[in-house]
């Protein structure tokens, strides 16, 4: 309430009670002046009643909420449902303009503070989370795979993007992992020359018995030859592990661009991705890439989640989800032994892990798949199985060990992965279903798992 | 958002669009300003997003929701659920204190503001809906019947409620119409003594052939003999004629209160009542018996829609509700006469009207039960069927007529009203579906309505 | 989803997802199954969505919410304003019938089963706060004192509640404590007749010094004399030791009716209370003195709360209000003797605490009241501040000692209480604030506390 | 609720209403069967109510709010702020999967059927409005220009995007009218090869004076030369007209696949669009090169407004927006006409319409521009100025004539529309305003429009 208005509450109610009200106000207040004054993630998070009160004074803001516009436009932010209005905040413009998502919108002030807002708050828990020299950064309402057609389609990696064919350099097996194999990556660059190639497409978020690729190596032959870089940093938010890899990397050699999802590393509903990089001209070039205004969904969600979290709920999430996932090696490890089987050492990939199954493939033929029908069958999610040198064909080529990032990894195995919000609960209730089904496949050899197991979807 | 948290935005969006938007927030600012400067109804309704933005502005003058409270007494206005919290805009500590619901509490400068300004704008409502001299009223969280009891309790209504009991003084019958018998209240009132007589309790709101009290008569009677006058206008708002006699009565002669429902008038969830009167002192006493804090909901419901409606809202309702009534009577009365029997002649009754059963009742003794038990199966809902002498027994006394206000009304009939919110879609439904009943009834005799129709439950 | 639209589902997804799905469905019907089933409050709280799934289910059962209805009547639980349509679920109808608030609707199936479940699983969380042997309860949107009143004026109480005055007898200093004075209790009755006295009124719920009545001796003094005895248990749900008078009082003699405040003890807003008692009859008996529907809000607010913590974390809840009861007293003890002052010791009141104010009152006059005024600007709300032998007059009477349950207590205190919902950072800001204001006062002896800071409103 | 827990009902409340309340939560389910059958958009709008139980009752079919799932996956549905669970009704898990947007999710069965039946209610709304032949469509949540990229880089067009360049036909004058150079479009085919080509993108929506595209000529062009035909059809969906142009243009000749907006056809957010199509395999294969999971957020919008509109209310806004474009091209034409203007003759666009500036260019040489900062200070939003011969370089490309659709037109303009949503009132407070506006600049020459005008934004 403005200054006036709260004369005008004094008239009616003692002014002592409506002097120390309205100085409450100016507690939230001082909460989004320090967010619009520093730009970053608040490191106690904000109460429901002032990340709304905050909402509402940016809605007010767009010209959809002016009380005495008229519009004669094609786009005037117009609403049919009030339940659609209602669940949008009535921040019904969307972000950024035709020719830049970045872009401010005239007719939306407070559509376009949110979207500045959150992509530097954004920004700031890039840096937080271990890649202090980002440069900048943007979220993107395109799941993680769109976001990184975007960045290689940016004019600035060299010139159109025109005709270019993806080139897969197989992982190397070292121990039980599967890791970058740097000479063939090396080999592979001299036999098609630099010129010619796009860029080198990195990952850091994978399955176990994969781990992350060598970031630093990648960076620095990247740098030596002048080939861009671009990161799928898909989950890799949520680990220091991850985040450092692209911090070392950007720091000796050359990374472009790196991408993470939004749900995947913030727990948010799927659709957005942050595109970041360490030079801003670039990031921006990229911005402009996207060609006509966006949802401002996922931009919305994520700004809610960061101030409803704070930096130090967010640090607690990670903080937990590390915890965790020493846990779940821990049970899954008992478990594995309990059954003759083990859990593969994998000490690089800080999120996934696998465990064999050996002794369930020896069994029968069909017991890996079973488990997996009967795991989905129990409510347990997430949990792959995957069998081994399984045969698909996709567009004509036959891929071999599908799924497995491999061509030949030598046992089947199930993967578990400790990500961001996942609970003790979780991994208790998952081991003991695990173990279960695994007796039950043992006891009864191929005819467990009957016909009341639905067939077991393959994972994304 | 004050303006130093403006100025900040300017850094991010450029500073035109963020003066436009701020600029736009003063148009909501106004409209506030106008509620609380003149506290009554505004003339147009107010847009969701403004009842919003006020209804979150008071919220956060209320302690529960101060950033830095520390509460160690015993109601500190926590809330456990946040599906509890939001639906109530986090306005958690209910209106009034201890010893008077129109107090202001001082943990709670926003419930207190909220409570005056809905008693202040539900004033001008009952001055535009006709009773212009009312002098104050008040909210209350209770259902008629009950702030009926709390006003008759009032100090001011003579001495302590003591011993008291009811003494009911039939209606008379004038052509179809059953109305005040004048002469009998005054003979009781001789009989009684004006000195041992609590008050005179009256009515505007009843089911036809009944018709409301005859005020202005009661009111000068009451004057004369010095008798409190306590008037249940339970769904009176909504009918300028009601209204009319209770001003009527107000100046020629006595009436200490009226009581008036929230959701019968207002279209709101039951549970609440205003209770009104023509001198302020005698309002302030009723308002000082309810002892104890109280539920906020029903002020917030009320306020939330009138200020939604508007004042021009509300008198749309009410403009349509008197044309859907004229539709309701011709529609009935084409009805009655295909069937044989006739719309009564209750002109005084301007809301609820009545239609004879006697061709009904003469084909068969259970036919108007039935036509009640077929109805109600047939989701007609507020369509009293009354048959001929009902006998009911209640705490020892036996009430012949029982419902229908009178001991021996002639005929069996059947009520139906036009209440505020009515379309002229349930009028015509209902007329149809109450033709095919009839037309059943009469074809089969005594089956039809067969076992298939629950039983018809009593109104109210 | 029924059956038939599943199996449709299936046409569009394929059918071991949908199965699955439905399967989960299961899961929430199984919850709500449970709690039709017992009407106990679930062990385990629901998450919100089952809890939302259950509200609407409930509501499409209500006639404003049939497809097909059409209304004539004058009360039709139409709803103008979509939020408010939506705050309440869409369950307009409120609870009750004119007559009696735990009579069932046949207009609204839905409210009807809410009003019976609530007040079932309220009973449930009764018993297990240690008045196991309670027969009987319903909610009532009043406050405490509201339905006290309503418990008094019940018929069975005797007779017609006609000219009974209250009659206050003084409470006995024991130690630190005030204690119920049962001589002079027992004197009174003696002097007044039994057979005058319409009940006794007794309270476990008061502010220190003073400590619960004795309800064991009241309730036998009671059965001895057969004078009904209703206890006021305001906030006494939240502390297993006024829980345990009760149920003792009920055992050894006789207790009639006991009234808990909702909001004090379950965090929820302020508005409803809960009548309960050890005859199923009499309870009945006094929910039909409640002439109309009421609200149901209260009890949709109640509801929600305790089927969203379930049994366990209520009980949780109680748990930590017990603990930080021990925590507040050491804190204040710690402070009162760093101040000089020394913390009342008051073993039977297991709520609120108090703490000697001596050294302030002798630096000066003013210093105690300057404090409470310091502790409301510094948003410590619920910290009462007693001075010595205020006088206040109220309708005509003057009380000595006012607000401080004695007419000569010898010192000035300050009151801090543990009730439900509070947690360690309250007690600790509290404690710290109070330690700043203590300083404050002493180091400029009169002149702290300054113009700056307002006037210190009493509480409630 | 399920029979068993209806049988559990009638325990406590009479069985005749409950087997009431549940006969009518029939009512809703057969709304739901209708709607899963078909698979159209209802006839007549769903209430809010039946609406948000559909949602709530896909919600349980996702994994995320199974109650027994344990996750331990890199994506779960996992959400942190409630506020955020809420607004999306808990679908968390987006649409589609890794290779194809309209793919089915295992983890979310409800989810797929949001997305499955939203993209055939937008197909029967498609037919509906016009493109009674189209065979296919799916919703993305991309802006329509994100969308265009989409379907040029599909497969089936040829082959792979490689190289290709954008190759602007400017239109030609046709009285008032700019309009389609087909003679240009036939010249530059011939020059370029038909087989270098990747396709023709023609458009419907555009700013009078430009027209829409000549789609018949131009379809049977392509299917001549058997070159890929794309249509933008942005905010084409509104008008019958815009519709029959692409229903013709496929009955006989070629369009591959056109695309519309989200949010300017239906007033949602901004942020989606639907791709649609004649041969339901290419878009298919449109719908496969959306890599990733997608954001459910823009298909939850449009589902939630179709089912409350029903076809019936979704015709009654196509009618009403048609009878304003009347309405404001009367009114623009009377205005004109007083100020010495002329309404452009534009009758081939059906949503824009154009007013000359001619005098006022003639007044001052600022006075255009100034008009356009006026109307925006004074909230006019969406009409846009246009100057004559604005020069504007991008990417080192001089545009004459820009946001002019021409290099050359001859006078200056405003645009006003009449889009879907807007209202008489929208239509007469911009001319009232546009009014005192053309007045005050007229009068007071250059220095009308002052410095308190803030600069005019362009158009998106």
């Amino acid at each position: 309430m403005n200054s006036e208005n709260v004369t005008l509450c004094e008239k009616t109610v003692s002014s002592s009670y409506i002097r120390q009200g309205s100085q409450a106000r100016r507690g939230h207040e001082q909460l989004i002046r320090h967010l619009l004054d520093q730009g970053k993630c608040p490191e106690e998070g904000w109460s429901e009643s002032t990340v709304e009160l905050f909402l509402n004074e940016l809605a007010v803001m767009d010209s959809n909420n002016f009380l005495g516009n008229c519009g004669v436009g094609e786009r005037e932010g117009r609403v049919a449902s009030s339940l659609v209005a209602r669940r949008h905040y009535r921040l019904i413009h969307g972000i950024g303009r035709s020719g830049d998502i970045a872009a401010v919108q005239p007719k939306a002030a407070g559509s376009s503070l949110l979207n500045k807002l959150t992509n530097s708050v954004v920004l700031d828990i890039l840096k937080i989370s271990g890649v202090r020299s980002v440069a900048s950064c943007f979220v993107v309402p395109m799941a993680t795979g769109m976001s990184l057609t975007l960045c290689r389609r940016s004019k600035s990696t060299r010139f159109l993007f025109s005709g270019f064919e993806p080139v897969v350099v197989e992982n190397v097996t070292e121990g039980d992992e599967l890791r970058t194999d740097l000479e063939a990556v090396q080999r592979k660059i001299g036999e098609l020359g630099a010129e010619n190639i796009l860029c080198v497409h990195s990952t850091t978020s994978c399955f176990a018995p994969r781990v992350p690729d060598r970031l630093e190596e990648l960076a620095t032959m990247c740098a030596k030859h002048d080939i861009p870089h671009i990161v799928n940093n898909a989950y890799g938010v949520q680990s220091s592990k991850c985040m450092h890899l692209i911090q070392q990397g950007a720091r000796v050699g050359r990374i472009d661009a790196f991408v993470q999802s939004l749900d995947k590393n913030f727990m948010v509903p799927v659709g957005g991705a942050i595109i970041a990089g360490f030079d801003e001209c670039f990031v921006q070039e990229i911005s402009k890439m996207y060609p006509g205004r966006a949802s401002a969904s996922p931009s919305l969600d994520v700004l809610i989640t960061l101030l409803t979290l704070g930096a130090n709920g967010y640090k607690r999430y990670l903080t937990e989800r590390k915890e965790i996932y020493s846990f779940l090696a821990e049970e899954l490890k008992t478990l594995a032994s309990a059954h003759g089987e083990r859990l593969l050492h994998t000490p690089h990939n800080p999120i996934s892990l696998a465990m064999s199954l050996d002794g369930l493939q020896a069994s029968s033929n069909q017991a890996v798949t079973q488990l997996g029908s009967m795991l989905f069958t129990r409510q347990v999610s997430g949990a792959r199985v995957i069998p081994l040198g399984k045969e698909q064909t996709i567009s004509g080529h036959t891929f071999r060990g599908f799924m497995s990032h491999s061509e030949s990894y030598p046992c089947p195995y199930l993967n578990a992965a400790s990500a961001v919000g996942i609970t003790r609960g979780d991994v208790t209730l998952c081991v003991k279903r695990l173990d279960k089904c695994l007796k039950a496949l043992k006891k009864h050899g191929k005819t467990a798992g009957s016909c009341s197991d639905q067939e077991a979807p393959d994972e994304e």
